[in-house]
């Protein structure tokens, strides 16, 4: 008996519709990319275990994809180890090869093996499906793609302009208009907490500072007592709750209150050449905006950290993310490589585009003009006409079989096609064919001798 | 202490110049798969094992990739089971889902589970990687990139007509003139099988045949003899071994040959009908000749088969190939739906490219135009500039940071820029900037104000 199919859950079929789409963003991305000087690299699916394990915690590690070994895996395994039937143990012996959990370890790992090739300050791009065996749920798949673009080797904060300015050009283009580019600098952070005496509080601090929005002044500073942050503290981070006004005003608070920690005021003034510099250069469609309560993986960035928030009026989560990270490469032997990146959350930018109706109306005419099919004679001219239209590019093709003309004008609906081409026996004999417009009605007819005349108006 | 990083046996990172490479491959590819109305799909990278396994025979079985399930796996393995320590019988238990193998199975699987939302006859084409654990060798990959076009739902021959005159457009618009389309009919063997009398040794027969061009008549006349084929049957079989001659005179032998075989004479008329109808039409560059010892998978192809050998004097296996197939969705429940599709081999496609030098010259200028950086004020200035040429789609850079005039020229000839662009003290004073041409030689001073006067030309 046949059986019934059905894909992995967390992962997905893609339409050609919804490919068209993807490649869309894929694409302007890309160009974007491109201009802004960022080569591309591809790495392989599957990396070797110890390239992957131990960089992404416990939790992480738990979530990567492992790959059997190939051939009587069990064989490595040895009696004592393979008695206790410890999955966690014996995994290590029965699998040498894991997918991919993210691009920045590859990247890390590829700058490395190849340093003696790559000019640097090296600027590269990478696109590729990502997998994690997490619980699928709306929106969160087990294979996705990332989109990241990273610098390395170079420290200047001229990266981070570009990359802000890289977030509004794609944006901008996609005709996503009016995402706030938030910005904040991890040296601000722990500025902070080292002024208000609790530098091993960062992280409960920070989370709970991050609740701001949601909790309020009064929600935040309960979580933060709750936490052990005393009141003296809370006192000093005080008008950190009340942070508002233009980006200049809240660069005069950070600067005051933090002017007492060395790390702090460093951060306050890498704020401020970025946003200056912006600011004289010009954004076209983005809001950049300081935001002191975003943290993004603190423990991994060490300065500038960006998120994109899409227009007001659309809730979704952040769908871009980035910032700079001192040592990228150490990890594999290679010291002080200073890094600085940025990604676009591709599914979600999806899920924006198409709740605003952002994507061009002829994205899903895959098929610009058909031919109906009246029969073996009538096939092979309108074979000859398709032959022409394709070498001039136009996406074109012949229905394969003389089916019954209702079918065929069906098919030529569902696909979307606005023109379809009618050579049946009288133009045979006239030498002719003639043209439907499936937009606007109507019909014309052209001679064969001189097709031209239709295609290049398409 | 650091770990000094590797990637699995097999697996490639590709370089800017790589990728930029294979994407060129790709984008003229699927410029014309899309002129020719097929629609792009994707499907995930891993599918449920039931999926894959037990369709590409015993040794497909074992090549195939296999995901280790998350968490405690070995739970599910009872204690008979695991105490037999048999890889193979436990490998089921432990792993549910593996990675795709080809782009056919996952076709198939995906066209059952939409057929309701398919318009029939579909066409599609699948770009994606694949993974075989097979021996990695010179040009053998465990991960590669399969480009696969497919109609299903229709058994016109107009398709197969269709399918080498696409073959014929991508490898004239990849420059790749002279490629060889070799063209057989499974039916043809099955027939000259039927007519020699020797139906049930159709693969030994094939397989010995194939080898003509290597061991000539007598060569082949041995194996088969070897294989127990009868003296009286390699003596009706003889004429195939002198076919030469046009496509029109290999015909004429054939159906001779075949007369009293239904099946091989079915097998002559679609060859007759595809040859004389690409005549008709005409091919840009490539070749049509039947190759009556084309096998490819005897086993799968149901109609024509088709092969691709690169241009005389380069040596190289076929760059692409396929077939038609009357059944590719029965094994999922979806009866009586043909299918004819080719294939196009990427890898094998670069090295052909590569050799003959038919890369185009640019490929390598990922960046057209580089800014140096003469420090923080000059900067700035180059950053608007930057932005104006960036806007303009110019792949355009400013150098990072103020280094030495040595170590940005360096940088822009190992980038194989075109054209530098020098805005030091003197240039900010008279508002201008200077383009040295770094092919040609020479440079040329723009002002500021005008800056289109000089990007416009790139």
């Amino acid at each position: 008996m046949a059986q019934k199919p059905s894909i992995p859950k967390g992962t997905r079929d893609f339409s050609p519709s919804e490919v068209n789409k993807r490649n869309y963003i894929f694409d302007v991305v890309k160009k974007h990319f491109q201009t802004y000087g960022f080569q591309p690299i591809e790495t392989p699916s599957f990396e070797n275990s110890e390239t992957l394990m131990g960089k992404y915690g416990d939790e992480g590690d738990r979530l990567i994809f492992k790959i059997l070994n190939s051939g009587d895996f069990l064989n490595k395994v040895n009696d004592d180890l393979y008695a206790t039937k410890d999955s966690s143990a014996i995994t290590s012996r029965i699998s040498e090869k894991a997918l991919r959990y993210d691009l920045t370890v590859p990247f890390a790992r590829y700058v490395v093996m190849h340093q003696n090739e790559i000019d640097f300050p090296f600027k590269r791009y990478q696109i590729q499906p990502v997998w994690r065996a997490d619980r699928p749920q709306k929106g969160r798949f087990r294979e996705f793609f990332q989109c990241d673009a990273d610098v390395v080797g170079s420290d200047s904060l001229l990266q981070e302009v570009e990359l802000v300015q890289l977030y509004d050009a794609v944006f901008t283009d996609l005709k996503l208009e009016g995402v706030t580019v938030k910005l904040n600098n991890r040296k601000i952070l722990a500025g902070i907490a080292e002024v208000i005496g609790e530098r091993d509080k960062l992280i409960d601090f920070t989370v709970a500072l991050d609740k701001l929005d949601k909790i309020g002044i009064d929600g935040v500073s309960k979580e933060m007592r709750e936490k052990g942050i005393s009141d003296t503290a809370i006192e000093k981070a005080a008008p950190l709750f009340a942070l508002s006004g233009s980006n200049l005003e809240q660069l005069s608070v950070l600067s005051d209150l933090l002017k007492d920690s060395e790390e702090g005021s460093k951060g306050v003034g890498e704020l401020r050449f970025i946003i200056a510099t912006i600011e004289e250069l010009g954004l076209q469609s983005a809001n950049l905006k300081i935001d002191v309560t975003l943290a993004r993986g603190l423990n991994y960035y060490t300065g500038a950290i960006f998120e994109v928030a899409a227009p007001e009026g659309v809730s979704m989560g952040s769908i871009g993310g980035g910032g700079r990270y001192d040592d990228l490469t150490g990890i594999f032997g290679l010291k002080d490589v200073s890094g600085v990146g940025i990604s676009f959350g591709l599914d979600r930018i999806y899920l924006v585009l198409e709740e605003l109706g952002l994507f061009p109306e002829t994205i899903d005419q895959s098929l610009q003009v058909l031919c109906v099919n009246f029969g073996e004679k009538e096939a092979l001219t309108s074979l000859k006409l398709v032959n022409r239209l394709r070498k001039a590019g136009v996406k074109c093709d012949l229905y394969p079989s003389s089916a019954k003309m209702q079918k065929q004008m069906k098919f030529a609906n569902n696909r979307n096609v606005p023109y379809v081409v009618l050579i049946g026996e009288q133009e045979l004999d006239s030498n002719s064919f003639v043209v439907k417009d499936m937009v606007k009605g109507g019909q014309q007819t052209y001679s064969l001798d001189a097709p031209e005349l239709f295609y290049k108006g398409l």
